[in-house]
């Protein structure tokens, strides 16, 4: 959506260097940019890319500003700024409210006239959709369900049962909100299912990766909090709770009933068992699992960078060795 | 579904201590209880909890009976008599027999009368759904599928083709079974596929989690026998086989060929390579893979704890030391 | 699909040891091959099959020939001449070509007269489906894809928006093409989402499997090139770079930015961190994560086999002392 340099950078409280009626109509890297593109500096290992930009403009910071050849938005964090602007000129698409023919609504659900049901939807009985909710083609809402206004559902979404969700969030194809938490119980005859009663509770501006699963509670909710991103191919068992701006990368799991803090950020394959607590601003990194409760924000590991296999073979006996090590090390001593 | 505590009680063979004709009708914690509602209390940790629950009952072991504020279901399992009067307080929803309007089945396809094909369901040519089958809105069951009586597809699962299934599963959103195996042979023009054409067994009592998925075989059949249970965004290869009983957690993953015992349990990102055997009763940890036979019962892990980054930093240094460590021992030995 | 033993020979360069007008019908195993199964014997571990094999012919090396005890075919490679004709034997199932009635294709879409649309198939606006195309049920193609010639969508697979395919690709249930990649920037307020611009490109002859998901580009595309194959819930992340020929096992995870180089191998949970680059020719091993860049061809590791939980507590307790044994250590070099 072409949009002029002056809007953006009133919106968004930026100082505009160059002229304000120019119109950006496209994002870009600096390296591709073109006449109507809007791109930014803000890695600077992407410095030496500036001077040959040919952007409409590039948001970088102020210290930045001399060296820039094109028309220059000052900003302090031009990754967030441009974050903000590119959803200016690249909103998400446009809709028309309504609901496609091959749509099938139970007659107890309820349907906001500005929402738009893609074909192939299912809305399921007791199941309320709020204004300006897209839901995608192929998407299964099922019963009890309560979705707020302007939620997005790419394609292929399937809310199983009783999730409500709050505003603004969006999912992409694949997710599986509220399916049946993993309850069993083990008897002489083999395991028998425990029955998963809970809903998923979550809150306003989440966004939920490409087949990632979120589980019922089992009696009460599994529960999503505010802001929170999920990548694509997470799990999240019940009854666990995410607090409010945690972000986990793709192929995180949350074993059943732990309790996730605010503003945690889990590297990709990261996790944690269950029945824990993690506080706030905690980070656990690439392929690590907590496995206990952890109290102080911080860097939290466990892995180890994959390396040559001679090599790894090579520590990896002699790891199998340290006991045989430290025997020596013994008998060192009692000399 | 309101049922009478006398009634639960006869029916599985508990101890009652109250009045039998008191009715419940939901499930909940001893601490969210209401009037209506049946709990259990079997962890020791939620013991506090007992004296002031609200509960119409608590099952409970017979050694806790004299500390129950209300009526009493006795059982020397709580968690697994929960389990099966859950199952009978919160039925599974009922569904009415009949194919949707808008289901597609291939015209040599038989579907039971008595089973419901949802909205958007398609059935392939020669596939079979038995009797009382659930089959969710945009589930699709390809071709050569046989459906035994009872089972549930809850929502947008699919069957690619030749997969059986005995009775009483349950298939949640998402789930895969039958796609073709990871068949490549390499040749110097690049890898040629090696044709799929097995299908997948399932037994009787299974119940598959949420973007879970289960190959065909190469040749042969990819085999899960009865009573298995696979968690969310599991992978089962192909030709591999599942003894009954087996467990796994969310994110476990089995490579081909492999042959996994009775009654195993794989923790949550839990694994094994290809081509081995497990023996009955293994348990494999949280982020841990077999890579070999394992001819013993009992627990098998190899995966670290995370802890905090600069602790683990120093350890994996050291690690990376070890070598230097043992020349220096070597060199105090000599002396 | 009933085929002469000569054809094949033929057609795929083989001396044949027998009559060339036999025909095969099917494949198997050499222990269940009947009189229309063609076989083959490729690991030695299965040699001492041979000799009782029921098989029409068996595709073997010249060195074994004379021990078949039925027809053989000879060829140096038996495995990759038997993905070729089993490719014969067993083509991938016929199509009418046709758009379903139930199947929503957008005014401004175009869809080759040779292509298969099956029930509730639904094409966004301005894609194009080439010739001889199948697409499954319920399987939505976004907005702004153009998919070449000869691809096969089986069922339930989701392309979100400017997905481009070349000729002759295999997508399994449950994928997922060209959903948003995640990106965020944090600010005060919480995370900003980043607008995901770029599309997916996908060369020809690639094959990914089911709920395998690969993230559109955040300004520029994300690319798999020809001839990959990816196992199934593998992700790829934005503005990856996935190398001709190589071939990723099942839950193998590829972080944002990162190059991948041609005929790469990832094992089973395998992965790499974002923004880094991995030279052609590199197997990375099942559970191991690259850190940084790769610049020699050849196998990296860094995971450790499961043992049994009493010998590994042992190892971690070791391990977490290696401190403790240096200072001994460094104590006995004092004196």
């Amino acid at each position: 959506m072409p949009v002029s340099l002056g809007a953006l950078a009133t919106q968004f409280g930026c100082e505009l260097i160059g002229d304000p009626d120019v119109e950006v109509g496209n994002v870009a890297s600096l390296q591709n940019a073109n006449a109507q593109s809007l791109t930014f500096l803000s890695n600077p290992a992407f410095k030496e890319q500036l001077s040959s930009t040919k952007a409409a403009a590039v948001i970088l910071r102020p210290a930045d500003a001399e060296d820039s050849p094109v028309t220059a938005l000052l900003h302090d964090d031009p990754y967030a700024c441009y974050a903000r602007m590119a959803g200016v000129v690249c909103p998400p698409p446009a809709f028309e409210p309504g609901v496609h023919a091959s749509a099938v609504v139970d007659p107890s659900a309820s349907v906001a006239s500005s929402a738009h049901l893609a074909p192939n939807v299912v809305v399921g009985a007791n199941s309320r959709i709020g204004e300006n909710v897209y839901v995608g083609p192929g998407t299964v809402i099922g019963p009890d369900c309560d979705i707020g206004d302007d939620n997005r559902f790419i394609a292929n979404v399937t809310l199983a049962r009783a999730v409500r969700i709050g505003k603004r969030g969006i999912f992409h194809p694949g997710v599986v909100l509220g399916a049946d938490g993993f309850g069993n119980a083990m008897t002489p005859e083999g395991w028998v299912k425990v029955p998963q009663v809970g809903g998923v509770e979550i809150g306003d501006d989440v966004e939920i990766g490409a087949n990632t699963t979120v589980d019922c509670g089992a009696i009460e909710d599994t529960v999503i909090e505010d802001g929170v991103r999920l990548d694509n191919l997470c799990m999240i068992a019940h009854n666990v709770r995410v607090g409010a701006h945690t972000a986990m990368a793709a192929m995180s799991g949350i074993a059943g009933s732990t309790i996730i803090g605010k503003r945690c950020m889990f590297a990709g394959k990261g996790g944690a068992v269950g029945h824990i607590t993690i506080c706030d601003d905690v980070i656990v990194g690439a392929m690590s699992f907590a496995t206990k409760d952890i109290t102080e924000p911080g860097t939290y590991l466990a892995s180890f960078p994959a390396e040559p296999a001679k090599d790894w073979a090579k520590k990896v006996g002699r790891f199998r060795r340290i006991e045989a090590l430290q025997k020596r090390v013994k008998k060192l001593e009692e000399k």
